[in-house]
């Protein structure tokens, strides 16, 4: 059959099955998936697709970081209209997040190269889906691993030698997944991503596609709590040093601080490594993620002085030193406007409901934008629920995403969002 | 030369030199030791003392939980009077926590033994030392597990199924250190331990000896906090179930319930696991360990309220559901009088300074005592350092303890705490 006569009902189809195959994927009993990068689940999903864009007629690559690519090219030498997300997910987390907007990728690409071939047309860029490594960021930190490495934010070498929990590097779990590559991987012209909405708005609203403006500002830290070890039951309170006490004491502030500036302040703290971690051991030290993030970068700022001050209290109250470091800190991050009011017109073409909305967490765009125009999509997730396997998104909104991520592409392999010429006077 | 002719100049020399070869197994650059139950430190640190007791005519036997034991037999068929501690350490621990206890117990019977031999005597009992497994708890919980099981507290099958943190069982971890035995152990007459104190009375006053009459009263909780994971940026702070900060606010609570009671309570938290434990994913499940001890029963009831008042606080506070159950919960338990007596009157004449003292932590004697009548003792710890490899304790009191140890010893192969027979009227 034609491409041109295939029905909605009939592309919709392939995209429910396709995403259901690769939902099978580190599936857990509760519905979502364990995929963490380069664990077996992951691994086995990285096959799947690979075969999935090979039988299409896509050529894989996997550039030095493990970023793995179809790539299909009608003019050699041309740069790429890239289009992806991520295939790994957090530990129990949902089946949607990364995976759909990777799937999303693969199906409008597929349709664009069927639609051109049938039409004899050559658009003027070639196109490639892309999965990014780690985006995650809970077996290898930081988190958007791949798209940093792509993107030159992050060193390649930083990266293949950060190591997991167990010792095991990104160089030594990509090879023994068979997916480190070689080489930058393909240039891009443009990039597009579509993903979930981590939160709730378009879900209580009623909304179909969120058109990313920007990303909500944050700051993130490593601190690291300086105790000494000692004896749980005999040691005398005054003597102690208890780097977990410390640690508790900042877990909780964390909390009051996005209780001081809410509702335009998210914090949090979701790792905390105890050692020696003994039930009889009073905790000679305690390392913890803590991140703030907030729409309004000045919240942002004031934040970073209130929890300057709890650190010094923190150490007089239970007698340690707290080192910090700013892992990573951004402001409000926008996206180009020229990509948003693109997304919105091929919504409104499509008869789509939709609005502009911030993203909260990062996401591989994040990345991309910086160095290509990028548009950042984003379709309902029920009750906002994110990183849990309960997380969901209807049918008919996955579908709706891959018709307007397909349009969005479409443009775009046209040069539509190309740099202006700047003429001058 | 005949042992009686040997100076104690001499005899110190001989501790002294043992003790130094034995700190050297899972000996640290900071002076401590690191020798979990079963590691292979602690496996090549049980083979040493195999051979120390093997060179000097004691026979060897392991029971079914892996207690190494040298017995001397005078008599066979008669009890034995058991002394002994542990050769485990905490990670990262000090040298003399438990290992000098051993020694003191291996040095004083191997005395005894030339002593008598050379005098023709034989003693009503007979004579055995004993390394008791896995009383540090830090890698199978719980502590104190090898006297458990030898007094009958435990079930020898439950120990044995017992996994530590890499799922590995004791089982298996004897088994393949070459330390699981069969029987229940020789039949005890008395029991004797001497350890360093785990606290800073006996330094800080100058006092050579501690007359163990009591252990602190305790209650110990396994603490599980049931939150639901999400993403950290994302989720929205009323949407949260943050089963981090519900553990968080339990450890500020723990230092809280020591200072409305201080100076009698000590409370603490050493040990806290979090899942998933990823940066951006707010923690579904939290599971910590959180013991409270006093020498004042009365007020570990009182905390114990207060405890159940902060526990139904935290859970509206964070939102989550935490399960408390009490792991271990004992009053004030006093140690015979008739052995702290005893043991005062040997250290009157030797000369050695001497105080009542009550121990906050607990002991294999903690065990021992509630089968055979046991007597505890206490040589000082410099600024009371426990579980740290600062931990210090002076050649002096070593030697003394060993020079005391050995009397009362003397004494116990008498049958001098041997139960006085009930006349009745």
């Amino acid at each position: 059959m034609r491409f041109s006569e295939l029905t909605k009902d009939q592309l919709d189809a392939e995209v429910l099955a396709d995403f259901t195959a690769m939902s099978t994927f580190g599936a857990t009993p509760a519905g979502g998936v364990d995929r963490e990068a380069m664990t077996s689940a992951d691994v086995a999903q990285r096959q799947w697709f690979a075969d999935w864009l090979t039988e299409r007629g896509f050529t894989v690559e996997l550039d030095r970081v493990g970023n793995q690519f179809g790539l299909l090219t009608w003019t050699p030498g041309a740069p790429y209209v890239l289009l992806g997300s991520h295939l790994d997910s957090q530990p129990l987390g949902g089946k949607f997040d990364g995976a759909y907007g990777v799937l999303a990728a693969a199906e409008a690409a597929w349709r664009l190269v069927r639609r051109h071939q049938e039409a004899g047309h050559t658009p003027k860029y070639n196109i490639a889906v892309v999965n990014w490594f780690n985006e995650e960021g809970s077996r290898f930190q930081p988190s958007m691993m791949g798209s940093s490495v792509y993107t030159g934010k992050m060193d390649a070498d930083t990266a293949l030698k950060t190591i997991d929990r167990t010792g095991v590097s990104v160089a030594e779990a990509l090879e023994a997944g068979g997916a480190l590559g070689t080489g930058e991987g393909p240039q891009a012209a443009a990039y597009a991503e579509i993903h979930i909405e981590q939160g709730r708005h378009l879900d209580e609203e009623g909304v179909t596609i969120g058109l990313v403006e920007a990303t909500w500002a944050a700051q993130k830290y490593h601190l690291i709590v300086h105790g000494d070890q000692s004896h749980t039951g005999s040691t005398v309170i005054a003597d102690r040093h208890d780097a977990l006490l410390g640690a508790a004491h900042l877990v909780v502030t964390a909390r009051e601080i996005a209780e001081r500036f809410a509702p335009d302040m998210h914090t949090s703290v979701g790792q905390l490594v105890v050692l020696p971690n003994s039930p009889v051991v009073v905790a000679r030290e305690a390392r913890l993620h803590l991140d703030m993030r907030s729409p309004r970068p000045e919240l942002v700022e004031q934040a970073d002085a209130m929890l300057a001050e709890r650190i010094a209290e923190i150490e007089r109250l239970a007698d340690v030193r707290i080192e910090k470091d700013t892992a990573h800190s951004w402001g409000l991050l926008p996206y180009d406007p020229r990509g948003v009011d693109l997304a919105r017109e091929v919504a409104e073409e499509l008869g789509l409901s939709h609005r502009r909305i911030l993203t909260i967490a990062g996401h591989d765009s994040t990345n991309v934008k910086d160095i290509v125009p990028s548009v950042m999509l984003f379709v309902p997730s029920v009750d906002g629920i994110s990183h849990n396997e309960h997380e969901f998104t209807r049918d008919e909104d996955l579908c709706a995403g891959v018709d307007l991520l397909t349009r969005v592409a479409e443009r775009l392999l046209e040069g539509e969002l190309d740099p202006s010429i700047d003429i001058g006077f």
